[in-house]
C-alpha cells in the first residue's frame, strides 16, 4: 500500500509561522489586510471566497469581499483595484475566477499591483516566476513543491515527471522545479503515451484537470505521485486527476481533496506577509523594476 | 554514419524570404535599418558585429553601429538607446555581448524598445516567449526549431531532450519546443547521468556552453542530435557543446560550427522584418501592451 500524503500537518505548519509573522506585523502597528474581487454567477468562487474568509479570520488577518453583479463593466472592476491598489492598509488582492464571459480575466489581473498580487497572476510576476527574481508566485505550485519536501524528498538531481503544463499550474511549477534543479519531463495532451515517462520518474506532479488522466498501469511502485487536479464531478464532488485505484499501486500518493489544495491556501495566505515585506521594503528587488 | 545537417541550405531559403521583404518594404517607402551598440573591449563581439554589417549589407538593410569606448556610463548607453527608440528611421536595436564589468546588461537590454528588440532580450519579449503572445522571440531558439524542421522532422508528441537551461537559449527554447507539443525533458549540470534521457530521444538539443558535454557512449543510432553550443578552444577555434567522434553515432548530427548559429543570423534578420510590421501596426498586439 501506498504513503498517503495528506497536506494538513504541512499546512498546519505554514498556519503556524503565519500566526507569528501577522503577530509580528501588528506589533509594527500593521494589520494584514486582503482583499478579494467576487463576480456573481459561479457558485464555487462564492465558496472558496468564504473559505479564504474563515481562513484569514483563524490567522488574525483583515478580509474584505469586493461582490460586484454578473453584468458589471470592465471599467468599474478596474477602478475598484484602483482604489485598493493605492490603499496602503490593503497588502493583498485576487480575484476569483472564472469570470462571466464579457470580462478578460488577463487585462483584469495585470491591473493589481505586483506587489499586492498574492495570487501570483500579473505579468511582473509571471515573469519573476520564470526567472526567480523577488516577486510573489503563484500558490498552487508552491505548494506542490512544499508537499514534497514536508515528506522528506529531495529534488535535486532527481527525475521528475510532470503531466499537465497549463499557465496556471504545470508551467509555473516546472520553473519552480527547475531552481530545485530536478531534471523535469513535461507530458501533455500531444505525448502519446504517459506511461514511459511515469515509469522513469521518481516523482510525478499531475495538474491536468481530466479525472483519471493517470492509471494504474502507468504507476510504479517507487513513484512518488502528486495529484494537483481538481476536478467536479456530476455528483458535485471533488476528485483529481489520478484515477481512484491508481494511487495505491505508488510508493506515496497525494490524494484530491485533502492534498495539495489544503497547502495551496495556506500558500497564499504566506503570500500575502512576502506582499507586506515587498510592499515595505524602500527598494523593491523586482528584476523588472520598471514594470512595476 | 550520421546525416550532416549543415544550416547553410535552410539559412538561403530565410535570405530569400528575407530579401522579398526588404523589396516589399522599400517599395512602401520604407528602408529596414538596424543599429547595433558595441562597448570596445572583446574582440569578437566586434567580429559578430561587423559580420552582421556585411550581411545586412547584402540583403540591402541599413546598418548603424554605436561604437563606445571600454569606460562608457550605463547613462550615455541608456541615452543612445533611447534616441535610437524614438527614431522611426531604425527599426531594431542590439547590443552586442558581453559588456565590460561595470555595466549590466539587463538594465541596458530592459531599455529597449520591445517591438525593436530583434534579440528578444526586453522583458516584454522574454514573457512573450515564455506565453507564446506576439512579440520577438530569441532568434538561436528560433534557428533551432527551424533546423530540424527544415530537414523534415517533426516535434509535435516527439520525444525531446534538451541539454542545457540557459535564459539565453535553453528556456526559451523550452518554451518554443512547449508550443510545437514536443514532450521535453530538460537536463543540467545536476542531472546526474545525461544518458538515460539521450537514450529516450528522438531529437536532443544541446546548448550548455561545455566542449565534449555529449559523448558518444550517451548517443543512439536513431537521435537527431543538434549541438546549438558555441565555445572557443585555447586555439581560438570555434567548438560546439557534442564531442567531436560523437556526432557520428547518432542518425544525424548538426555540426558547430556551420549548424545553428549559420542559421541564426538569419533568424536576426527575419526578427528585424517582424519588428518592422510590429511598429507599422496600430494596435501592437503584444499580450501585455501596458508594457510596451
Amino acid at each position: 500500500m501506498a504513503d498517503i500524503y495528506k497536506a494538513k500537518e504541512a499546512a498546519e505548519a505554514v498556519y503556524e509561522t503565519i500566526k507569528h509573522g501577522v503577530a509580528d506585523w501588528k506589533r509594527q502597528g500593521i494589520t494584514p489586510r486582503i482583499a478579494t474581487l467576487l463576480v456573481e454567477g459561479d457558485p464555487a468562487s462564492a465558496y472558496y471566497a468564504e473559505a479564504k474568509r474563515k481562513t484569514a479570520g483563524k490567522l488574525g488577518i483583515s478580509f474584505e469581499l469586493h461582490s460586484f453583479k454578473a453584468d458589471v463593466s470592465e471599467a468599474e472592476l478596474l477602478q475598484c483595484i484602483s482604489r485598493l491598489n493605492e490603499n496602503p492598509d490593503v497588502h493583498g488582492i485576487m480575484l476569483e475566477l472564472p469570470l462571466p464571459k464579457h470580462l478578460n480575466p488577463g487585462t483584469i489581473e495585470a491591473a493589481i499591483a505586483p506587489t499586492k498580487d498574492v495570487d501570483g497572476v500579473t505579468p511582473a510576476n509571471k515573469l519573476a516566476t520564470v526567472t526567480g527574481a523577488a516577486g510573489l508566485y503563484p500558490a498552487t505550485p508552491q505548494a506542490c513543491i512544499k508537499l514534497v519536501k514536508h515528506y522528506g524528498h529531495k529534488l535535486e538531481g532527481v527525475n521528475v515527471t510532470l503531466v499537465g503544463c497549463g499557465r496556471t499550474v504545470g508551467l509555473p511549477l516546472f520553473h519552480l522545479l527547475q531552481r530545485e534543479h530536478a531534471t523535469v519531463t513535461v507530458c501533455h495532451a500531444y505525448t502519446p503515451d504517459l506511461t514511459p515517462h511515469l515509469k522513469q520518474a521518481a516523482i510525478s506532479f499531475v495538474a491536468v484537470g481530466n479525472p483519471g488522466t493517470v492509471t494504474k498501469e502507468m504507476v510504479h511502485p517507487g513513484l512518488v505521485l502528486i495529484d494537483a487536479g481538481i476536478n467536479e464531478t456530476a455528483d458535485g464532488s471533488i476528485v483529481g486527476d489520478v484515477a481512484a485505484d491508481a494511487g495505491q499501486h505508488a510508493a506515496a500518493y497525494s490524494p484530491v481533496p485533502g492534498g495539495v489544495g489544503t497547502l495551496t491556501t495556506a500558500v497564499l495566505f504566506e503570500n500575502l506577509l512576502k506582499a507586506i515585506q515587498l510592499q515595505t521594503e524602500r527598494n523593491v528587488n523586482y528584476e523588472y523594476a520598471h514594470f512595476v
